[in-house]
């Protein structure tokens, strides 16, 4: 077994440097750095790789950071909500969100017409915005198809954007389907339902994206996940592989705990007994905050596969 | 101020007089109280009542509680995920759902066809029942309707139940609706794909069931919000009712807390920022495992409100 | 395998009958469930039981439940921290604390001298008045014994107190010892040094008390322990009974998750590898605030206990 | 306002970029990058700085790295819990803690005298080699000093031990004061008291130590808290400066959140109420593993003032 070694600072220290000491310290360092490793061997066993992240993550900083992964080939497949989608348009009009603190006062913040998301804020400017930009582009989209699933959705919205930044617009750009499941919770719900108003015949069809979703991987086919956050877009990917044999590879990032039932908080444990996950996975759970915890696994990994010329 | 008052044990003691007790002595017994007195106070004053839960809670006896509040009243209109409606149609079937531990061995559990959510368990029998039942349905449904909101799916479908204790058919024989906007998001998925399959022209319009949200409530209603857990359930309900002027009334139950930025660790204070629960609302949040407090605030709420006549 | 039963409201159910719901519904409520079986199997089978609990829960109404608790003959040994010493001290004096909200503002209450435990209150006042009650109690004390234990200490502080609700004076009253490891731990702290100023052969003895620790049980008596939230109080009493075979039985209620490696998150699982919990021990670990799920384990216990003729 | 900025990888990259990057992102990288500048800060302005941390800390690599932040000379007063005591001088000794997991076998593990500590394990072993060793060196103390503080008595084992990796040893040769209020919670408990069977006359004076904890700051002294995990070390630093006005700096980084009132999950803000932390000072509370979070935050701030010529 592998002993505990202490860690011990080094000025200019690199990150991955950082995470290998962690991965002999303790606690969720060591299954940081698990994860890290994890994410390299997904890529370099040519897995399909699953990616799936809650709408406040790309109201973080983690946006940009996603559609850099998706542009180095690192994300195959994402899975994520409403709001998320309509944060990366947004940003990609020139919006910018703000950093407050986690104990603003809300009411003042509702005077001002700035929506809190934890430390962050949203202005109602941006949504006001974001209608105009929108409606605009269904009203293109819906002139070549009028019933359409939401995977196509976004990846016509994604060409529209030319933000390098933008992870819609990467994903458009690399062929990397996107599912949204939960389509109409969020803002983007008002504008579907408004624009079906004027165009009965405007359809989102979400049980052919279920098609789309299952055929993105064979049973032959080794494939990873990585789930941050929890949520319907953690409880679909797993879903869908269920029928073709289950994943490989399993990275959990919660700040959840099991103790209520609630899938949020499961892991990768739970996942073998329902197949989801294969018994003999290499598969890890790290409990905390995955704007802090995933780019630190993935910028160990990335430097890893960097230095043996998988990427870039 | 108040002050803190001890805590005594008296034999038979009822639910009610410890959770007042609560009320004054500290911590989360002080939000379970006035979330009793917040539910009591909704009811009191006719507001429209929105509940909204995650699928675990389904799995769990919560399950036939909903049944009962849909039944005494207290329900106005539910919105939760596909893995809950297919285990209240599972229970209805008969299948019975069983009990274990937190550390179960799950290897074992994959291999005896036992599928784990927390300390339950729901077996691959189940679902396989669940397949037939649910596939024939559709097929009666769609000689009616062959493009269906989800919410009208699942009336259709609480109608044929017949089990008291479901809450499908308990909402269906009482007009509550029920909103699902990630209908897809449960083996429910598989059978609506396989349906649209061999039925071209199914289709289940969710953003349609968007103007059904909306108009399920108006500016001038007093409205009340009861959150139990977190996701697209807890995120769509409180999303609605912005555009009518936000919730009078919010009781959230959840075991997240708002560090992570995500919404299912939101509190009500979070909300008002987004005018989502008014400035001036009765609201607040107990952070504690759902399918306890819930009962305990409800059976506090329920004995007053019985005790003013106001429920049967 | 016990299957799922749903949960059902019965107007003035009582918390037993509410409880036993609970075990057969799913998740914290099962586990509520076996944690008051267990407490109840504890004094059915004569066991020593031990307690241990954090100050906050002093602050709160459990102190005069903890009280009651000792009255009734349920608790055999005390553990816990300097607060909860010092605040029992202050309700025995008559002084009130008041119930707040989570999220007042600090800076205001500093101002008004009002010092903030969660959504509860202590004020300056009431800690100007302990110092002189304390230090009189201190001269008494010292005139009896200049080198004294903790334990020794606390036993005669409780003699002088006189009230039915103080747990201190409970436990005086029934030869129930109080451990406090780290006594200096709060204002009691600074008084005890200015006392030791003026009398420099006060002395209290930590070591001793140990003694008294490890003696208050043996190998051949069945041992129960109820560790209320974590910290030193947890750690001492499942650290002493290591030496006589471990616990028998164990009933942890923790707000944290065993996820950092922290002894205030590890469930009873951790401790069998210690030995500090029996191999084959009746144990479960409850998630969740204390000051709530405590008292409902218990009510359930006592009802059965007095059914039984146990207690009372 | 400062606004959100995307994350991006860059090969290589160090730390203290990763984290610039993160304070500009969302949540708890935004915390954590403030509390690095908070740490500089409190170093730069000379402040004496106070170090808090729980034993599993110590069972981690961390217990080198408090060693080398001794040496560094960037911790001035160190609070911590008999566990880390005693593992330090086990490491010192060359005993090896070894890596499990979280989901081992614990029952396996007792059979094997494996004790586990999260993923964690310290062997029966070490804990029979500690015995010789630590009874030893207290025959040697006790012939110097028969009524001793926990300080000093941690003082001379300090000097005793000489391995630069032990932050007993490093505090020693340092003059940081080490305060341990509850020094019997531990296997060291146990040793004490056997040597005092032996040694009537041997006494430990905690009470002696409340005069060295307070006296080691004073009212015109700038000085900040670093509290890690909670507990009585965490409660006892804040404590004792509340009579020399309250920290100036002060960084928690706890797993905990506040919802259940105890001292470990509150927040540096709640310590303002009680003139702990002073209204304006910089504070910050992240929630994450201390394990991770602290050497990520110290990293960025030890780079900084490395830059500055301010260390090393």
């Amino acid at each position: 077994m592998q002993s505990v070694n202490d860690i011990k600072w080094k000025k200019g220290m690199n990150v991955g440097e950082l995470i290998n000491q962690f991965g002999k310290a303790g606690f969720q360092g060591i299954e940081l750095s698990r994860a890290a490793e994890i994410i390299a061997k997904m890529k370099r066993d040519k897995a399909k790789i699953f990616v799936t992240f809650t709408s406040n993550m790309i109201t973080s900083g983690m946006r940009g950071f996603f559609a850099q992964l998706v542009k180095l080939g690192m994300i195959d497949v994402i899975i994520t909500t409403a709001g998320g989608i309509e944060e990366d348009i947004m940003r990609a009009m020139g919006e910018k969100f703000l950093i407050t603190n986690f104990n603003a006062d809300d009411i003042e913040l509702h005077e001002k017409g700035l929506n809190r998301i934890g430390n962050l804020l949203i202005s109602n400017d941006s949504y006001a915005k974001f209608e105009d930009t929108f409606t605009g582009m269904l009203e293109d989209i819906y002139k070549k198809e009028k019933r359409i699933t939401p995977s196509k959705l976004l990846n016509e919205i994604g060409k529209k954007l030319k933000d390098e930044d933008s992870f819609l617009y990467q994903a458009a750009k690399h062929n990397v389907p996107i599912f949204c499941p939960a389509i109409t919770d969020g803002s983007i719900g008002f504008h579907l339902y408004f624009f079906q108003q004027n165009h009965e015949d405007f359809i989102v069809d979400d049980i052919k994206d279920f098609k789309n979703m299952m055929t993105s991987t064979s049973w032959d086919e080794r494939k990873g996940v990585i789930a941050l956050g929890g949520g319907v877009a953690k409880h679909y990917a797993i879903l869908i592989t269920m029928i073709s044999g289950g994943f490989d590879y399993g990275v959990y990032i919660t700040t959840m705990t099991p103790f209520d039932g609630s899938l949020s908080g499961a892991s990768t444990d739970e996942a073998k007994s329902w197949g989801k996950i294969k018994d003999d996975a290499d598969a890890t759970t790290i409990v905390g905050d995955a704007t802090v915890f995933f780019p630190l696994a993935m910028t160990k990994a990335l430097d890893i596969l960097a230095e043996e010329g998988i990427i870039k």
